[in-house]
């Protein structure tokens, strides 16, 4: 099954190569998950770039959490079915810099 | 000024007044602010929601802090510029709640 | 393939017990889509419901025409592989319909 | 008043310079109203570019009439207030001219 691949747990060094593909990212303390926090010019942008995300997320059918205040976002990612990492993170992340990036992110 | 009135801290009676007029919210400890957790049937609906609030945050140009993971949105409400509850917190959380109940939110 | 099936033309009586099963939706004349105005309270909902549509939209890899101006959204439905209707002009119209009335349209 | 003011019908010169300064929009035929096409790389693009403009829509309280179908979007601009063109079109033109550009809109 392609999705049970893609939502299977990263480790060693595919693990590795993930973390190195993605040099925005920081793994969360306590918790096989990463996170980026990012600032933008103001609300308008920041919730547009949210709005990117969420429907990448829905087609993805995986999801972010994350946190917002004016024009701040903290996105933090993490696969539910495997309890960490797993290629779908690192293709939401990947699409998270990419956009970001566009729309002016600092951070 | 209009605005100036809006963004008071409330205090005494004025503020009993408006926690009263918001069950659904709770005091936030450590802080002068209020929140409220919200859950919805699924991601569509929640991120549908808070594009309602952000869409009415920059009508008033007063915006929230909130954390959205999948089909639940926690909000922070609080007025930078007094360092505390206004009456623009006090319409924005109205707002939220009129809205959250339309979109099936449940808690 | 699921997805070819989907997006088969419709015709005969499935074309019109689909037709049947969607009573708020007109025939568009000189082509084979379908097509419904909705009016919501103001431009706040009108929009929540797009991006409703519009997440929807992308999971299912099948997007509608639509034209919005303040608080009215009128919207067509075809599928371009078939030049003509499919399943997935039904369910995207379902979830339309159901949307569009949790929001209050009217039309 | 302010407001008085920005919906008042621009004429002779002024309407002059304010077409000048938009030279990727276009007046529409039989109508005192501007309009522009544009395309994006797909759906998820336009309709973030959608989102920033519904945002600084509610924000003036001045509405675009839209089309999209994937990644296109035709947008046309005009004030009802005065039936024709005034300085809030010219205000929501160069907003929509600045971000269809970091969003990489071609046309």
């Amino acid at each position: 099954m392609m999705r049970g691949v893609r939502v299977q747990k990263l480790t060693g060094e595919r693990r590795v190569a993930a973390l190195q593909s993605l040099p925005d990212w920081s793994e969360v303390s306590g918790r096989d998950a990463i996170s980026r926090v990012l600032k933008f010019k103001d609300f308008n942008v920041a919730f547009a770039f949210m709005t990117r995300v969420a429907m990448k997320a829905e087609r993805m059918d995986h999801h972010p959490e994350w946190f917002n205040v004016y024009n701040r976002v903290d996105i933090t990612l993490a696969t539910h079915e495997c309890g960490g990492l797993s290629e779908r993170d690192v293709e939401l992340a990947a699409f998270i810099d990419a956009n970001a990036k566009v729309l002016g992110a600092t951070l």
